[in-house]
């Protein structure tokens, strides 16, 4: 099937419109109607090479919310109509251990949204800045916010569930104290789900003017991490930090306010090392360095309902398809609060016509 | 009360004997004649002044054994004649979290068994390379093993107690894969104990040489840890890695031997930096990087009685006191089998008769 969409011919190239092709749906196949797709970061390292082995032409998107266009025979989960969204992952072997536990995002043969190997044309697969998508209906999710907050459920596929995952495996609630570092797609998301769980959410920021907006998204305290005395006063108080900032700083910065036996985990892959953590840091009080990346097909529709049930959604600025390599730049310059979101109904509009 | 000990007056002097002064008994002070007292290599890098802020005179030491010379008359859990144990901690808050958890290792005001600062003279620890030591009740470990073990009894307090504490503190039992990194001191207690728990201990090691020692020791296999596919069969398949090892190594190609939800604790802390370990092999499987120090006291009674319960002691070479300077020697070149104790009686005898 030809499907509308936007992607780019190579690493040095800006996006453009193109048509693809999605495979028939099988039995057990899901076929999407896209309504919005989120932008991640993610998004801007793999279309523009800047992540290794990205195949071209490269279609991202793994923020992916729409309704159900039609169900194979046996697919039992969805019908024709239902609002769903896709994430990161569209497959896996299905009979691992991860797998078995529902952490197919562990998973070997994990096959994600865009770039992973697969059988369907071209050969690898192609995400979400696309009018629709096919997916075996393990990997598809159900939405049960109202259809109005559709656009801004969309990042919750990525962003919401990289850090809601670390925040319950890590066992965040009452009583806690958690830190979220870095208030962008990711944090933002962090802050507000923390905040949800019951925690005390510290938000920690290079930026002094993000102050307010991070208090207003449900952190109970933000500290400036350039100011010394800020963090000297959260010394060894920190049940768990996540750290959402994939550029390389330090990490002792952060360690040394986890109490005994607290924990940072990771979400950000930075393309150069970090500077080595102290181990010495480690040590002391039986700290943790972690990573955590993305979550499982079960806790990704758990972290869902858990936002429908609260109404909680991302903070998006919706585009238009052609307006997505203007969006990559604002992106690199932190200009956007906090994610943008592309109307997926603007892909078959004439293309650029106000560029 | 004069004692004789042995210690540095400078770092770039070599240990001699010297005359020091314990406290005279408190109430909840035990008075203990010093049997036996183990060489740590922290005792070296003291002593040496390549740790920060050694005091002078030093005398190191904390794998103490011996028998109660008397005690305070408030002190009721021992009594003269008591086989009993010192390690690492002599002091600390008694009322913090850590404390009242039995982490007294963890407490912020922990007192260690020498070079802290304390109000005895002459104003910071001395420790077991002495014939007797003062310390409160608190901090005295009852031994439970027969007296013809006791020398070797005695690295249990510092060696098997770093070791012990994290393969308990993560779980480590039956169906459980562990790897033990280095095999010197720490290591060869490491590989006794997680076979003592029912895992399936991998030893690993730089140098071929020690791979009949390492499955005697009760490695249910060695990896040469230089020849990678010896370490590629063991790629995503262990539960724990223990690393002992703190000279400064690559920590990632451990890293990636550890399964989902994987730890790899360090226990030793390098002077320079490890090489910064890589995020994506945190991140990819949820792994983590942590660190552990000691054990708190009901800990260590624990593994004392775990280990006399299993007829389970250190592998150690007896010596003089007049043999310190040369056993440093030796530790350093990794000629030791697997830890020196320092028969104390010789404390006493003619200073270096045949030096």
């Amino acid at each position: 099937m030809p499907v509308q969409a936007y992607g780019a011919y190579a690493g040095d190239k800006p996006l453009e419109p193109m048509e693809i092709t999605r495979r028939a749906p099988g039995p057990h196949d899901v076929w999407i109607d896209i309504a919005y797709c989120g932008i991640c970061h993610s998004d801007l390292h793999q279309v523009r090479g800047e992540w290794a082995g990205t195949q071209f032409p490269c279609v991202p998107g793994h923020e992916i919310v729409g309704r159900v266009a039609a169900v194979g025979a046996h697919v039992t989960g969805f019908q024709q109509g239902d609002l769903v969204g896709v994430g990161c992952i569209v497959d896996s072997c299905k009979h691992c251990e991860d797998c078995a536990s529902g952490l197919e995002n562990y998973c070997d043969a994990m096959v994600g949204t865009y770039n992973f190997a697969t059988a369907d044309a071209p050969g690898w697969t192609l995400g979400g800045y696309s009018e629709q998508i096919v997916v075996h209906e393990r990997y598809v999710l159900r939405i049960r916010h109202p259809e109005a907050q559709l656009a801004a459920v969309a990042p919750l596929l990525c962003a919401g569930i990289t850090t809601y995952s670390p925040l319950r495996h890590w066992n965040v609630g009452p009583g806690k104290k958690v830190g979220v570092v870095g208030i962008g797609g990711l944090g933002h998301m962090g802050i507000k789900l923390a905040h949800a769980m019951g925690a005390h959410v510290v938000a920690f920021t290079t930026s002094q003017s993000k102050r307010e907006a991070a208090l207003a998204l449900g952190a109970d305290e933000v500290v400036v991490s350039r100011n010394p005395d800020e963090m000297a006063a959260h010394a060894k108080s920190f049940d768990l930090i996540v750290n959402t900032v994939a550029a390389p700083h330090d990490l002792d910065a952060f360690l040394v306010l986890l109490k005994r036996d607290g924990a940072m985990v990771l979400v950000g892959a930075p393309a150069s090392p970090h500077p080595s953590a102290g181990v010495f840091n480690l040590i002391t009080k039986r700290r943790a360095l972690a990573g955590s990346m993305i979550g499982g097909l079960a806790e990704t529709q758990e972290m869902l309902d858990f936002c429908a049930e609260r109404g909680i959604v991302a903070d998006v600025e919706l585009i238009r398809a052609d307006q997505i390599n203007q969006a990559y730049e604002r992106m690199l310059k932190g200009e956007v609060e906090y994610r943008f979101v592309i109307d997926n109904a603007t892909l078959s509009a004439p293309a650029r016509k106000d560029q």
